[in-house]
């Protein structure tokens, strides 16, 4: 197609995971929701904003969200920068720092959405084997490309790394190291005091897990004021509506549901991963809302077909460094019961 | 910043129109919005969408969108593609198009939001300049250029352009012809069949102006299934959360509504545009929720500060080739006798 630019025209782009068309009729555990709704505090405010005021602009600069989120952390407002997703800011922080042509990195597995957006801006790719004992294969005493995302938790695997460890790393890339904390909520720690004291560390955050959002597309970045100024360039300036950017604070204002909710969650992957080992599954520690964990036979196709055809929907990647397992989210107690039972059966 | 592109670190970014405080104490007629509510079946589909089904992902595809698009305007629903305000279509046809280094270009007057845009990619920008009789200056036999924006109507001056002479400026473009159709619902005409009848031509629309739906973030683009391709490849997977996917669809279902809300404001304009004719303003013709008009001082900013401490806001551009006039939108017709009342006492 004359009129599009090569690199666009031949790459393949991203494949989100699958949704079923009546998810009602499934236990689905494929895209990490959460399967506790939004806060009560969340819907009211959405529903208050529901009025005429739709028809004029909302807020450019999403302020109470950035007050929000800056309350919460501890950082001043110019530190943080609201966004559409968490999605929105990786492809942003691309194109503040990558031009056509350098280097992104990230580990692998990990999200291979960075890929996409690499690709997009037309900059060369560049992956580290992650083990699942937790180890980066192949990092260079120094990495100079521009860019390393370092999911964390890992995703899909569920591996953690110490405070330590990722300011270890942070002092190894000559770049920026972009910490996507889509799933810290879930692991009883962060890195977000590492904005503070590393000048290369920008932490991302998603409201789509921990805090029951993924329908509104809620993210955040906790950096130095001079990379949200230049994210603030780059960004559609109004890239939150009305009614998301009232969800938003909302959200945040609400920690005694969040945090009720979040710990729900972790129980119930202690108790479905205890349960899992008794399988003689191999379960690796986790902290997100999801577990990876491999059967004996190490055929994760063989036991996703099975629970598929029990409506239960789990994630199977084919990717060779992942066939063997498959990961899975967490939902209520009640569905992870359900799921050990099928998977007990399917052996 | 030596983590930021030094392209990125040096520009200067988009300052979106003013917004005052108290939006309610003004008579605000400074960044086009609609002065009707949304259409009532909209605000009670996102109430009725307001629910613990926000925990989960949005459709990625926003297939309701698409068809609801298709179905009103002739077209396969291949040709259509949702966005997040027509803001993200115009920057991702860029991406799609323009590598660094090669050439975006747009007419002077128009959206100056297209050089931010063409800046963050890295892009050549060359403009070349409307009159006040609609004439484009020094546009080349043939145009080079990857991508060219036409504003029709044009934002700020409100020309419109006939089908014939899109379709000749298309003819003589050898990239991409983006025909940015925001205001086209105003104007009584549109280029949408030119889409079938081009190869290289592409409509985008958004539902801030005439659906009254600036606070939800809401756009679309007819193309060829080709580049609709491409851009789906370019957004965010997620674009749409499920409240502006439902507004969507009841906002383009609603036509009726629609169009009495748009014929109120086009009876306003015209009214307007009388009056101020009476009081000796140079009145440009205007196929927009606008007009821009001149002082017979052609003293554009005395007239805005004027209005300004009358709680009257306008939008005066301190561009040379703007700074003569003002745009004025069209708010109620009770707003706009009120502003014409205030103008003839500032002379």
């Amino acid at each position: 197609m004359e009129y599009l630019r090569d690199d666009i025209a031949g790459m393949a782009g991203y494949v989100p995971g699958f949704q079923p068309e009546n998810p009602d009729q499934w236990i689905k555990l494929n895209t990490n929701e959460n399967p506790y709704p939004p806060s009560p505090a969340v819907l009211a405010a959405i529903r208050e904003a529901t009025g005429s005021d739709l028809r004029t602009y909302p807020d450019a600069a999403c302020q109470a969200g950035r007050v929000a989120a800056a309350n919460l952390f501890g950082y001043p407002v110019e530190w943080t920068i609201m966004a559409n997703g968490s999605d929105e800011l990786l492809n942003n922080l691309i194109r503040a720092c990558v031009a056509e042509g350098e280097e992104v990195a990230y580990l692998h597995p990990s999200y291979s959405y960075y890929a996409t957006l690499a690709e997009v801006q037309g900059a060369k790719i560049r992956t580290f084997p992650l083990t699942e004992e937790g180890e980066i294969l192949d990092f260079p005493e120094r990495y100079e490309g521009r860019l390393f995302f370092l999911t964390s938790p890992n995703a899909p695997l569920g591996l953690n790394w110490s405070l330590d460890e990722v300011a270890a790393l942070a002092d190894r890339c000559s770049g920026l190291l972009v910490v996507d904390e889509a799933y810290a909520d879930f692991a009883g720690q962060n890195c977000l005091e590492l904005v503070r004291q590393k000048p290369n560390v920008v932490i991302t955050r998603t409201l789509s897990k921990s805090y029951s959002l993924a329908g509104m597309r809620l993210g955040f970045a906790i950096a130095r004021p001079e990379i949200v100024a230049a994210l603030d360039k780059i960004r559609d300036h109004y890239n939150l509506d009305r009614l998301a950017q009232v969800a938003l604070v909302a959200a945040l204002e609400d920690q005694a549901y969040f945090q009720e909710c979040v710990a729900r969650i972790c129980a119930t992957r202690e108790r479905f991963a205890a349960g899992l080992t008794d399988l003689g599954y191999k379960v690796l520690p986790s902290g997100g809302n999801y577990l990876f964990a491999s059967p004996p036979d190490r055929n994760g196709k063989r036991v996703y077909d099975a629970l598929f055809s029990r409506q239960i929907l789990v994630r199977y990647f084919s990717d060779p460094a992942l066939a063997h397992g498959l990961r899975i989210s967490i939902g209520t107690d009640e569905e992870m019961t359900r799921t050990l039972s099928a998977m007990a059966e399917v052996g």
